[in-house]
């Protein structure tokens, strides 16, 4: 944690909050903080800044904050993403916060199983839990939207179009000759597909470049797709 | 798995292979494959190329093989990582593997916790398993070689200077103001130090910068250690 993310239910007055639970136990607990030490602290969408420890009771702390810095800025990257295992998912929705990624939609394929949307990890309480933790690791308040789209054919051609309005579209797909790198779209705003294990069907493919999307190839490498989020976001914004 | 990966006890024959246990059950009950597929397979520390299922018994198979071609080539990358918790150790072992780092330095330092040292995870053959995923994942046949150094001061004193020979040693740090970018160093051979949580400590870092270290921060959001490294890698040689 190195950022505590507070929301408004923190507040006692306009800036004292009280701190407890699982954040609690982590600064007094795990980090051994105590009355008079200065944090990092942001508030919900809101400002970052410092906090310091006012007082320390037996389950929780109280703070007084001085927020005044904005958030670090988003990463111009939509992220179209293929449903993947629940403890895929889990961690990915925490990484892709930390990352800064703003937009996250998570699409049926063919290759994704039905069993994948009822996972309890796509709730809104989970998704928000994994969200805020992602948010505390990198030192961000904002948190990414998520959307659900289960049926293909529908995003693609209905809602897609407008996803990737102002962004240049790719789709990463392994065993492709082609010749379009990754580093030709450094810095740029970016809609990025990414398929399930087992990759896009043919059909799929089709589907997104006839709305405008690029296939890339990564390597010859075949990486799990939650390495292949991360090397992609170093190579566009790092 | 992308790649069935085989070492000497599968041979029957020169050219013929038996596979059981977990790989068996991948290709036959998860894959549904039967006789006449053809599948990719290698052989460990050796070719890679294709084979071809000539039986299926109720819990093993045999196949025709033919290795002709090399191995992806490895990125000119070596891993200085301090020892992380052993769930996060696991999991990178198999994922450096599968990204192509060729040798991997385990080192500890002031935030290492010890007891990290004494996971199983540890043992050889429990490595050996991890990295066998990450070829089969990422379609090699060479392991990368990993090697522990459990005390800090003659590892950068006396095994360092060896190991940064031939490359640029570079030191991913957070909160640095510096001009120096990863982008400075692409494709090039490096050597990448990784601390712990929580950092090196400063004595850790002037350490390193005193072997010719140069330290480079990422951006203003603190990445985990597993994420950090893939969007290295992704910056490096994507």
């Amino acid at each position: 944690m190195n950022l505590i993310v507070l929301n408004k239910n923190n507040f006692i007055k306009d800036n004292i909050v009280r701190i407890e639970g699982r954040q609690f136990e982590h600064v007094i607990n795990v980090h051994k903080n105590e009355v008079g030490n200065i944090l990092r602290v942001g508030l919900i969408d809101g400002k970052v800044g410092t906090g310091r420890i006012l007082s320390v009771e037996s389950d929780y702390l109280t703070m007084s904050i001085d927020l005044t810095e904005d958030p670090p800025n988003k990463l111009p990257l939509k992220l179209i993403l293929a449903m993947p295992r629940p403890k895929v998912f889990k961690r990915l929705i925490e990484d892709c916060t930390t990352l800064g990624i703003n937009e996250i939609h998570l699409i049926k394929t063919w290759k994704v199983e039905k069993s994948y949307w009822s996972t309890p990890w796509l709730n809104d309480d989970k998704i928000l839990g994994q969200m805020l933790l992602g948010l505390e690791q990198g030192k961000d308040t904002i948190l990414p939207k998520v959307y659900v789209h289960q049926r293909f054919k529908p995003f693609v051609e209905d809602k897609a179009p407008e996803i990737i309005e102002g962004t240049i579209p790719i789709i990463a797909h392994p065993r492709l000759d082609n010749e379009i790198k990754l580093g030709d779209f450094y810095n740029q705003a970016v809609t990025l597909a990414i398929g399930p294990e087992g990759g896009f069907t043919d059909y799929e493919l089709e589907k997104f470049k006839s709305i405008g999307f690029e296939a890339v190839s990564l390597s010859d490498r075949i990486l799990r797709v939650e390495t292949a989020i991360k090397v992609i976001v170093g190579r566009l914004y790092y």
